[in-house]
Formats: C-alpha cells, structure tokens, sequence
C-alpha cells in the first residue's frame, strides 16, 4: 500500500458516500452557487457571533453529508475536521452535539485534503465501516483571525483572496454504493520558499502544491495526462500563474488539466474578491458541489485533489516569520 | 480490528521503538528532571523569541527520538504533530527542516494521543514502516496565547496549571526491536459539561476522561483491574478528584491505579505549580521520560495512556462559551 516515497495507493478504494456543502449569501452568488446545497442567506446563521454561525455551518453540513449517504450519525465512527481558526474552535463547538470521536486536524487551507485522506486510510485499514472528513472557513472569523476587524474597512492588494464563507463534507465509506472512490493519498510535506507577504498566499503556497504534484508523478509513476483534472485549494490567480510556471520549469506543461478551487468559486469580474477564493471552505464547497458530482457524472474520470495550506498566524507573522506551504494530494477516481 | 464503539484494535501491535523527551529548566528540577533527556537551562533555546524556543525543541526531540530508534529521518516516512498555539506554528516551524510528510493536529493538550493513536494506525495499517508522534508545549508561549504578558505577574488561582515547557516523541514501527507496544487506541470525543472556568481546565478536561475511560472499559470489556496503570494528561490536582468520584460513581475504584503526568511532573510543595503540570508536552514529556522506561522494564505490563484536551481559545472565551474537554486512550503494554 506504500507507494513511492509520500503516497499511499488503496488496493480496494474507499467510496465518498455522501458530500454536502454549505456557504454564505456571497459564494451562492458565485459561480458554483445554484450547485452549493445550502445557502446561508444570513452569514451569522441567525448565531450571537461569527464563529458560532461558523460552527453551526459544519453542523448543518455534516448531518446533511450524513442524511444524503443513507445512514444516520451514530452509524459514522470516527470524524476528521479542521477549521483555520486559533484553537479550531468552529470544529469543537461545531462537532460537539454530533458525539462522533473526533480527530482534530490543522493543516491551514489544506485541511480538507489531510481529514480526506485520514479518514480514507482508516476506512481501508479496516478500521473503520464510515467516517466523516469535513472542513470549514468564514470570511468574518478568518479576518477577524488572521487581518484586520471588519468595521476598519481596510484596503486589499490584488494579490489577496477572500476567505470562503462554507463547510464542506464527506462521508467516506468501504465500499457500496457511492459517489466517487479515492484510489490514493499524496501526503505533503511543508515546503517555505522564505515567502513573507500575507496578503499573498497564492505565492506562499504554490511551492508546496508543486512539491506535492511532483511527488504525485513520481510515486505513481504518472504524469499530467493520466489526470482528467488536476485542482488546487486556494492558490488563486497569482498562486495559478506560479504553479504553472515551476511546473513547465519541471518540464511539465499543466495548463489544460489544471485548475483552481479559488478561482472558480467567485466570479472574478462581478465579485471583487481579487485574486479568488481562500479557506479551508474553498476547497471543501467546490469539491462537494461541482467536482464530485462532475466525477460522479463520468465528465472527470480522474482528479487529483490538493488543498493547500499557508502556515502562518498573526503571532508568526508579527514575529517576522516566513509563510511556509503545504498541500494533501488525493486521487479521485470514477467508480 | 474495528472493538466496541470507538476503539480499535491491533492485532499485530505497532511498537514505539525510540522515545525522547526535550524539557525546560523548571521540568529539569522537578520529579522527572533526572528522567528527561535533555534539559534546556535556556528556556529561550538560544532564539529570538519563545516560540521559535518551543520549535526548535520540537526539532531536537523529533532527531533525538529518531536517533535513539537507531534510523534516520529519510526512513520516517509520517510526521503526527501538534502543539498549542493558533495555527500550530510551533509544529509549522519545528518540523519544516526534517522534510517529512506532515500530519498537523490539533487535540489541545490531548494531542499526543491523537499523535500516537493515528501514527499506530498507519504503522499497522501498512501505510508505512516508521512514523514519528511528537507533541510540545511551552510555559511562555502558553501564556502569551492565552492568558496575560507574563511581565503582568498576574496572580494564579490554586486551581489553575502551569504550562509544561518541553516536547515529548517517540517513533512508531512495524514490529522489530522496542520499547513497548501499543495494543489498542480509544478515540475519545468532544465532551461539554458546560466548565466556564480558563483557571480550572482540571475541571473542564475531566469528564471527557471518564468518557473515554468509559468507553475504553466497555468496547474491550475490561476494567481498571485489567491495567498496571491508567494515566491521564495534565488534569492536576482538581481534575484528579473529579476523575476519582465520577468514576466511583460509575461502580469504578481507580484510586490504586489512577496516575495523571500533571501531579507526577512538577513537586507541589517546592516548585508552587498548584493544581499541577499541563500542556500538551505535559503527558508527551511524561510518556517518554517515565511511563515509558516503566514498562520497558517490566515495572507496569499493561497502561491506558489518556492525554486530556480543553478546547477553547481566547476567542471562544471571550465570547462567553464554556470549556469542552477530550482525551485521547492509547493502550500501550510491555513486550
């Protein structure tokens, strides 16, 4: 099941049985919003604070994951989730009322990708019949986080992103029925390219995408044309414009696979979200609203799936570090 | 491999095969100082600022540890971290340089359970030979992220603990020459009593123990009869009596077998920690300074180690929520 030197290949590939996506009032404006199954037209989901309304958006994704994959939730064993704020306090004040025994994870924006392949190895390793993996952002608590408060109505350099309002979820499950099969995990290491500015996270995370990709190829002995698409979390236009050109430098030329989770939640010329979409939320929505039921439907047949991950906060950040990336590869396959 | 509820296990137990422990000044002149592998007279570690102190014991305890195993860090093939601080930057920063695949959790001081629980998974799993479980925290880092400046002097409460500077990890493989072997893990899960107050976490972690001991008890139809010793994380003093009567209430006497790594840390007399040690490199530093070298020596035959997590931030604090606690089992037996 070792395959090369980060990967993992699943002899029998475990199913994503059930996806669901919840995002705010913006993101179903967006592009992918008449896909998107719940859309908050109240970013506090009627909540005293941000954070609850985000805690309550993986709640509400979570038991709807659930309830589309047919089983209910004492039936899921183990749950796999992460938000980006201090603490992950959207996933424990979100998760709690769910009594699923929890692992906490945090990976930035690549959260996604980590939860999805933990929760595929433990379902393959027989360690578990269904798990949830899930993660979540909001624009409100991000900024309130990682920027400035929202009512000091700061400028934004092109360059920077607009956190994703949205939780998206999966249960994963040994076989059945199902949307899609997960044939292999790239696990990803953290790469910094000595990166600095935090209002430009697609360049800080570009290097650890490229690093992950490359890693892919070479576990798998593959390389861009075995992938109907290969989708980055949140790099966004700057992060696109990086990857394409350290992979043509590796000689691989990725420009008709290649694709954005980030860039194609907003829509760039109506919505003024810069340089695209951010989060954890951005890779979990697009994946749970367009590229699952597009591999469902057959139109992909393979995808590789990478969330990335900027690892830096404000303490970081003040303290003159650098912004050191990271990106999860999972192989999602038609069944 | 699936036991009971929550649990899991392994029927060719994953060994812990090297262990190091990495701790301050403080820690070196309490009851395990002369246990501990290296003790930092500096608790800066000679850099520029605490955090980047509490990275760079998090790289000196991961090599230790490696080194100690008798491999090298290309043959680690998963690195399972956390720690404390928003965004996991200790781990972000502490681990860059080994150039390993990361997985970064976050579990609260529980997380050296959650490390080890899924590094045992993906050793018996057979997704990799080695993997290394690591976990750190750091008095001053602790305090900047969630209390006051320590210039402040704050007063403490005889509730509250004192934040363990120090990093414990162990390597995880298949079979071969150990230290010990880890025989089953119970997942634990998020457990909200309604604990409201930030200088009694003993308080708020407890009944998330139980839970898990609980659970632990029924999925492999035992008690506490069946282990040499049952060891909680870092619930001190306070959470030690919770544990006890909760327990006593459940028709369970653990008082001949119960252990917490916060009380056995630090001298409650002479080093004025009042309720005791905590913070992830609390059960980490005691695991692989204590515990550990016990049962390698045959002293105890069979422990349930159980790291115990609060879940809040300065945030959720702040906002008024209460103090969810979890604890992480990982059953680990004399060869």
């Amino acid at each position: 099941m070792e395959k090369g030197k980060a990967s993992i290949h699943f002899e029998e590939p475990p199913f994503i049985a059930g996806m669901a996506s919840v995002a705010g009032k913006k993101e179903g404006q967006g592009p992918l919003g008449h896909l998107i199954d719940v859309i908050e037209q109240d970013d506090m989901c009627g909540k005293e604070n941000w954070e609850a309304a985000e805690s309550a958006m993986q709640k509400k994704a979570a038991q709807l994951a659930i309830k589309k994959s047919g089983t209910e939730k004492e039936k899921i064993r183990y749950l796999f989730a992460g938000d980006l704020l201090g603490q992950l306090i959207a996933t424990s004040f979100g998760t709690a009322d769910l009594e699923i025994p929890t692992f906490g994870l945090y990976g930035a924006c690549s959260t996604m990708g980590e939860a999805i392949a933990l929760g595929a190895m433990t379902v393959h390793g027989g360690y578990a019949e269904q798990v949830l993996s899930m993660a979540s952002s909001h624009f409100a608590t991000a900024e309130k986080q990682f920027r400035f408060p929202l009512a000091y109505g700061n400028q934004r350099p092109f360059s920077a992103t607009w956190t994703v309002t949205g939780c998206g979820a999966v249960v994963i499950r040994k076989g059945g029925q199902g949307i899609a099969k997960i044939t292999g995990v790239t696990v990803g290491r953290i790469v910094d390219f000595g990166a600095r500015d935090s209002m430009n996270m697609g360049a800080a995370m570009a290097p650890g995408a490229v690093h992950t990709i490359l890693q892919n190829f070479e576990d798998f002995d593959v390389d861009e044309t075995y992938y109907d698409r290969i989708i980055t979390g949140d790099l966004g236009e700057v992060g696109r414009k990086i990857v394409l050109d350290m992979m043509k430098e590796e000689g691989h030329d990725l420009e008709s696979v290649y694709m954005d989770c980030g860039i194609e939640i907003f829509d760039k010329e109506k919505q003024d979200t810069h340089a695209g979409g951010s989060g954890c939320g951005c890779s979990a929505v697009t994946l749970c609203s367009m590229i699952l039921p597009k591999i469902q439907r057959g139109e992909w047949k393979r995808v590789l799936f990478l969330p990335t991950g900027a690892l830096l906060s404000t303490v970081s950040f003040n303290e003159g570090k650098s912004i050191p990336g990271i990106a999860h590869g999972v192989m999602i396959e038609c069944i």
